[in-house]
């Protein structure tokens, strides 16, 4: 705020709560305005076309310039991922609810009780593989955080419109100190890989690209995390995966139709199955560095200088 | 199991369930063995005098040897504390519930909800500094875990009978590779340190040495994890630390007179506070280790060779 209210050249009007912007006030205050910077939360897609999924060509006509926040977030996600990662292979679902709901002083100890597959690698089982589908600024910071856990070994799959790049993957592997990076097909990554990230762009390419068909070649010790889009899952197939105990465990910030996700959605229901209501970018640090970049995007842009992340909206 | 039964010279008798041996059964059984294998579950403190408070003298006073596990749960421990480090931050407790619960379709989004401290360094607050009170084996592991979070400070306090080794902190530094680690006092420790990792013995030394006083003095934005003993930790001091914001959160594996926490338990009922089953040890990988361990101990200690990790019970 202090970056807008203390530019003299600028009028600058405000939604006042910490809340989603009310529409009728938004229809009434946005007409004129030379720029505007709108949140995941404020349901435009009908009146300025932007959201989730862009109209980016009726931007390009309209000769409207759209800034975003990529990079900053890098982070904040990567640490969700180790999270989700860990939760879903120590049963933090489960375990959780066992002490909230109050049956810790009832609960029979055994030797086995609440084990899952361990994350670090251990004497008796010495390497690691991270999985990786999508394999940009994310994927690469959380690679570079299992490192210590002892992974060694870094299989990741890419759009097939790009061609692979072995001296790219050994530059990968020597920046972390990790033996191998391959880039390989769904069927190898989900056989090898005991942990699975899911990071790639949502869209009809990657829709469902999670389905029973992968979830059935995965390790059955292995864990599944998505912290990119819901639409790349297909829900039903990953609960049905861990009632029958295809793979251990999942981890996921996004659901396909969230935020419509209530207690009967199969994955809520389904065990060893964390789901968090879409907080990978949700720090103090990153969402103030997210508006620090929307402010700029959208100074520059009003008034006509590149703004410091514009989507280039002619391709 | 295959390490007692392919062993011809034993006779091994074995409770049939994978659960807490029958009390009965075992005074019955127990009189006679030449060695005998206890769980953390097994209620013998009035009978052998083995349990998590060991009565070391007595068992020295009968010329009986004690086998346990140590080093094997280290990497297990540790992976436990950097899920925990996370939740803490990340409002995880909130995050779940509201999920669990039904409640994510009616949720209000706000740019600042769910926010909580990043474990990450960012550009804009690109230093992080680990607080470890006690610093072994465990202690070390998490924090190699902590480096590529950007992680450049390590401070600890240690027992006040052992003496300052600047060079051996030095060495820990340069083997992580990170720019300080210092040993401080818990005053030093509290105001410093963005999480606090509790990994000291219990016992009468360290009874509630995170207390009022000490929380008190932690950063708002900090987190507490404890992951080695509940006498550590004044519960109702933590949980009135975080019901007043003098942390922002807190995970604890373990809680002072475990397991009668049920679910009005102050920390329970805490916000932001992570409360797991005390499960830090429980992997497939590592209880198997523990398990071999165990077995090795016994079968040498029985056949009087000296044991692979034997207590001396003579100091």
């Amino acid at each position: 705020m202090p970056i807008l209210l203390n530019n003299p050249e600028l009028e600058v009007v405000v939604w006042p709560e910490d809340t989603s912007c009310d529409r009728d006030w938004l229809l009434e205050n946005a007409p004129g305005a030379t720029g505007i910077i709108v949140l995941l939360s404020d349901k435009l897609s009908d009146y300025l076309c932007i959201l989730e999924h862009i109209d980016v060509p009726e931007l390009a006509k309209r000769g409207v310039k759209l800034g975003y926040t990529p990079d900053v977030l890098t982070d904040a996600v990567a640490d969700l991922s180790i999270m989700l990662a860990l939760m879903a292979g120590r049963n933090a679902k489960e375990t959780t609810q066992i002490v909230q709901s109050g049956q810790w002083p009832n609960h029979v100890w055994s030797p086995f009780g609440f084990c899952g597959p361990q994350l670090s690698a251990t004497p008796t089982s010495p390497t690691r593989t991270a999985g990786f589908i999508g394999f940009g600024r994310i994927a690469k910071a959380t690679l570079a955080r299992l490192v210590p856990f002892g992974f060694t070994r870094c299989l990741y799959t890419a759009n097939p419109s790009t061609p692979p790049n072995a001296a790219a993957d050994a530059q990968v592997a020597a920046k972390y100190g990790i033996k191998e990076v391959h880039r390989v097909n769904m069927a190898e990554l989900a056989r090898e890989s005991d942990v699975i990230f899911v990071l790639a762009p949502g869209g009809q390419n990657t829709y469902h690209i999670v389905n029973e068909n992968f979830l059935k070649q995965m390790k059955k010790t292995a864990v599944l995390v998505n912290t990119s889009r819901g639409t790349l899952v297909d829900s039903d197939a990953l609960a049905k995966a861990l009632r029958e105990g295809w793979l251990h465990g999942a981890g996921v910030d996004v659901v396909e139709g969230e935020p419509d996700v209530d207690a009967n959605h199969p994955l809520v229901k389904a065990p060893r199955c964390v789901v968090l209501p879409h907080i990978a970018s949700a720090t103090t640090e990153t969402r103030i560095e997210m508006a620090t970049l929307a402010v700029n995007n959208l100074v520059n842009g009003i008034f006509g200088k590149p703004m410091p992340a514009e989507l280039n909206t002619s391709r």
